[in-house]
């Protein structure tokens, strides 16, 4: 496998973009991450996006912004799997390079879903669910959640407030993000007395949606010096797994099996534990995802990762920092565009340009992008040692 | 690049299928991919398919699908580029191998229309095309062929009757394919008489929708010992390219730069021309797309593929034998699927398990799949030779 380096970035404020339509969202992040990389040209763009089909009425995607950014000829492909589609383009973007058939290809992810009715999107984000045995029961994506957390709390004998570390740590770091839809810090007191949504999952448990779009540029790592760029960022672990995409499927409705096996792969890449970790950008869809996500990477022990956010284990200066620049909670869940911030993210803090929120030293950032309630999961692990 | 020879496929016949989800669609094709393989389990599925968002409520269906086959855990990603998603998805498994990262690769595509009400189809389809300046225009794709057919009818001095050869040919073909949607012979008087859909375009001209799906399995080259299979078909020429998604932005709307584009790949990867060709399973989803696509790929000088159709050279006895089962006028159009179709029934000519629609001693065989009005074309040369 050619080794692939990661010598471009660029990314939107997530926010309501009322004004711009999903190839120019799509397009002011490519063509940042371009000129980032110093070059105007790419053999093939990997755009990941879930619901463009019905919340922009525009499929077909690929082609349709690969025009838009003047690279008119390129190959182009969406890659989708729910709310892991940024990161499945972004794996499909270095397979691609890896393979020695592209030598310059952009992994871009785009999510336009705010001129939708609040409706047509629980509905829209339902289709990441089973339709035959959840969607078609009503079952939305904060009930699936809420009913993962009722079991953890009753399993582990957790109090809900024990959670709050979690959204306070995601709130505090999206401070100094200019990118984050949220700027504002969340008390304890604050994430207590939040409105009930789906008991127990209260409205600070959630993420927000919004738009949003990121972008990266990979290149073979043997061609960097082509490129004259000397704040590079390689790829030493990229893996995907699944799980039943049910979550009453499930033997153990509180493992998430497609993360441990997705991280085990990449540490094995890697040559790494999870203790080599530096920071981790994880999937805090809602907070019972990032508890699962910890104890399922190896952070934490089975019910245990509440500790981690009561002991400040998770904030910069902690054994392992994650949403350092806001996470899904705070920073915004464009949903197929939220792995690509992930990427975008831990690239920024290898780079050392993550300014008030760069974790000191950081030379391992892993991330992983969970679709549906944990059915589809991609990890990464990137450094910026050669 | 790691050479990838396909080892099993599977196809199910297109048609209504009411009694069969989604899922167990793929599963059929999947299913028969691997035990033709002779194999039980795979690293990873590329499945292709375009509108199962708003035609079967379900995204993320990676998962969906993998779980049904009985693979839980492995790497599952969706890939869409409108209809030409099948192929899409099998150039993606195609890289993934050849990158050494995915030792078993299941390639697969689906597509299930027929619930959904026509007018809803059409719409849908329609998010293939522009969303500004076509969609929302209330241009259909079959309006969009009409404007290219009427042109090209114009501009090189055909009379529309002289496009019966194609429909004829693949109406023909489809009769000894047991999975075509239409086994009825074509001739030439019902072509000149069949009903005007948007002029100059018939029912003749235009292909059915319908269900189907297919399945390829893929594995590296060097590994074939492995598996004691001896009925081995690799890649040696994989490419795609885009173009402009709305028509009228085209320089020339009569030329399909990505079919050149893609076409002039494969054969530089192959070291071949299109003399080398022995058949080509094209898109011809209306004939005006035959046409164009023969002579973007060099098999017919501008302006003068009829001819080919006129004198016989695309049956299977001809100079370039095309739609070989029947291709997508009778074999069938499952819209996200077809390109899998496509490079199955490759599969099967240079397998020589085409039966009745044998080409004598096929050596290489091409499949291009477009997606859109040719705004992304993936185009495929297999080889039976070491």
């Amino acid at each position: 496998m050619r080794k692939v380096a990661a010598i471009g970035i660029g990314q939107t404020v997530v926010s309501e973009h009322w004004n711009k339509s999903l190839k120019e969202l799509a397009g002011d992040a490519i063509l940042n991450a371009l000129m980032d990389a110093h070059i105007n040209k790419f053999d093939s763009l990997f755009i990941g996006n879930m619901m463009s089909a019905s919340a922009n009425q525009q499929q077909n995607i690929g082609a349709y912004i690969t025009d838009w950014v003047g690279a008119r000829g390129s190959e182009s492909i969406r890659v989708e799997s729910a709310c892991s589609s940024g990161s499945a383009a972004f794996r499909a973007a270095v397979l691609a390079v890896a393979s020695n058939d592209v030598d310059i290809a952009v992994a871009a992810a785009v999510e336009k879903m705010t001129d939708s009715p609040s409706a047509e999107i629980t509905a829209n984000l339902a289709t990441a669910a089973d339709a035959d045995w959840e969607e078609s029961q009503g079952v939305s994506f904060v009930a699936l959640n809420a009913l993962l957390m009722q079991r953890y709390l009753h399993e582990y004998k957790w109090d809900h407030s024990n959670f709050a570390g979690f959204s306070i740590n995601a709130h505090k770091n999206a401070l100094n993000n200019p990118n984050a839809r949220f700027h504002s810090a969340l008390s304890k007191e604050q994430y207590i007395n939040s409105p009930v949504i789906c008991d127990p999952i209260t409205l600070m448990d959630a993420s927000p949606i919004g738009d949003g779009a990121a972008a990266v540029v990979l290149v073979p790592y043997d061609s960097l010096e082509t490129y004259g760029h000397h704040k590079t960022v390689s790829v030493v672990g990229s893996a995907a797994a699944s799980d039943t995409i049910a979550v009453h499927s499930r033997k153990d409705p509180l493992w998430l099996t497609a993360a441990e096996r997705s991280a085990k792969q990449v540490y094995s890449q890697a040559g790494i534990t999870e203790r080599d970790i530096d920071l981790f950008e994880y999937h805090d869809a809602f907070t019972i995802m990032a508890a699962l996500a910890l104890e399922a990477c190896g952070f934490a022990a089975r019910g245990k990762a509440p500790v981690l956010a009561l002991e400040g284990e998770l904030q910069l200066s902690g054994h392992i920092p994650v949403a350092t620049m806001g996470g899904l909670k705070a920073r915004g869940h464009p949903v197929g565009a939220t792995g690509m911030y992930q990427i975008v993210e831990v690239i920024q803090q290898l780079r050392e340009e993550a300014g008030k929120n760069q974790v000191e030293g950081a030379v391992l950032g892993m991330a992983q992008n969970i679709g549906g309630s944990g059915s589809n999961i991609v990890t990464h692990v990137l450094t910026n040692e050669n």
